[in-house]
């Protein structure tokens, strides 16, 4: 198949997704780090100033990226329909998720990219992912950096991640999965459907729901749950509460025939 | 030894040369995208303007690269001392010059980097390198982009060149070399001898000089000139002009005699 027709196909699916950017100009300047290397799905999840004169000033030439991004007013909205999640964080953090360099993660976005949309997640100027969107990303990446001074500009990570991916489609080639990964939005009805269930049962009389529940969710980040497996956990859920509701009722009426 | 002190004394030896630079933005952005990789040896040929207070706000925090950068008259300055310049490209040039990817070329830069200074040599933002500066390269290198759209910002370009180099730091073991390249001051002597030569020995009455001598100045790049080289050419070049001077004064004799 002919290369660049492959890597439009594959750049189809990826998402440049950058969350409450603050300076308009940064994302005019991220457009075009994009166009320049292939990519032009942008997403903007409630950037401080956008459509703005300035974005168009450091797009030079990119408009086409601006005007077609998509503005969301939330990440979930964002991450509508994704499979793969790529967080970029400049921090070490506490609870340690899997951090990967650009260099390793890229083939597997555009692994998962041949069959499914993949999102690329960029925190804001000052203080990058927040642990909501942490959260929300399967695989964290790091550009390795200068230890005293790691401060990349937004658009120039941008770049960095943009250009590792164009190198990567010149090299990979993605093979075609049986297993269909779950989407999104089904990750994030999982996790809803698991919490209240621990809640329903209890659990959380001994435990603290958030840390309890952002451990979980980096463990079935970590399984890259596929959608057939989503429907089984969830159905376990469901027995579960129904088992707990029966268990109620029995004790209801075990009370009452005291 | 320690990959942080090993990378400190590398780094010591790569300059970023910015030539004509028209927005004093894009020096500090490329100032801050070197910083965040390590390197900090700056040079300025003629800026439109600098020092500047918008390269200031650009560098957020790498100031210390803006008040360190030298700021030359000629590219001939810029490149005193360096044995080894890589031009960056956008272009297919018509004269042909070996062009690498910025990932072939960085473990070239660190082997040379790892005793004598290098330059990685950007043009200005509208034009790239004049014929000039890619006649002083020996190397030039493109960073791969979109073919419909590879409008690279200055300081986009030096982000991924800089991060190029930093990833290549890491899994590179420069070996130590016996011979001692050519610094740029000893070829730049050698062209000057040569065309010099060529004139005195009537060579270019039948030749284009401008055009045969960027001929062979492809040729000594290509053929990355050591130290005793150039003094055995320079060397050879000397004996022909002798040579041609006691033609000449026979000659004469021999008219006289007549």
């Amino acid at each position: 198949m002919d290369g660049v027709l492959d890597n439009l196909k594959l750049f189809d699916h990826v998402r440049v997704v950058l969350s409450h950017t603050t300076h308009p100009g940064n994302i005019g300047a991220a457009a075009r780090a994009m166009k320049a290397m292939g990519l032009r799905h942008l997403y903007l999840i409630n950037p401080r100033h956008f459509p703005d004169p300035q974005a168009h000033a450091m797009a030079a030439g990119a408009d086409d990226v601006l005007e077609n991004a998509v503005v969301c007013a939330s990440i979930d909205e964002a991450l509508q329909g994704v499979v793969l999640t790529v967080g970029m964080t400049a921090r070490v953090r506490d609870i340690s998720n899997e951090v990967s360099s650009p260099r390793e993660a890229m083939p597997q976005v555009l692994q998962q990219a041949a069959t499914q949309p993949v999102a690329l997640l960029f925190g804001t100027e000052m203080s990058g992912l927040t642990n909501e969107e942490v959260s929300r990303s399967q695989l964290l990446v790091n550009i390795p950096a200068n230890p005293e001074f790691s401060s990349l500009n937004l658009a120039a990570a941008v770049q960095v991640i943009s250009y590792e991916l164009s190198v990567a489609s010149e090299t990979c080639q993605p093979v075609v999965q049986q297993a269909q990964p779950a989407a999104h939005q089904q990750v994030e009805g999982l996790m809803t459907h698991l919490e209240k269930t621990l809640h329903e049962i209890g659990f959380f009389t001994t435990q603290n729901p958030s840390r309890m529940m952002q451990r979980l969710r980096r463990l079935y980040a970590r399984a890259r749950l596929e959608s057939d497996e989503v429907n089984i956990l969830r159905g376990i859920l469901s027995v579960t509460t129904e088992y707990n509701a029966r268990l109620k009722i029995r004790f209801q009426q075990e009370q009452s025939k005291d």
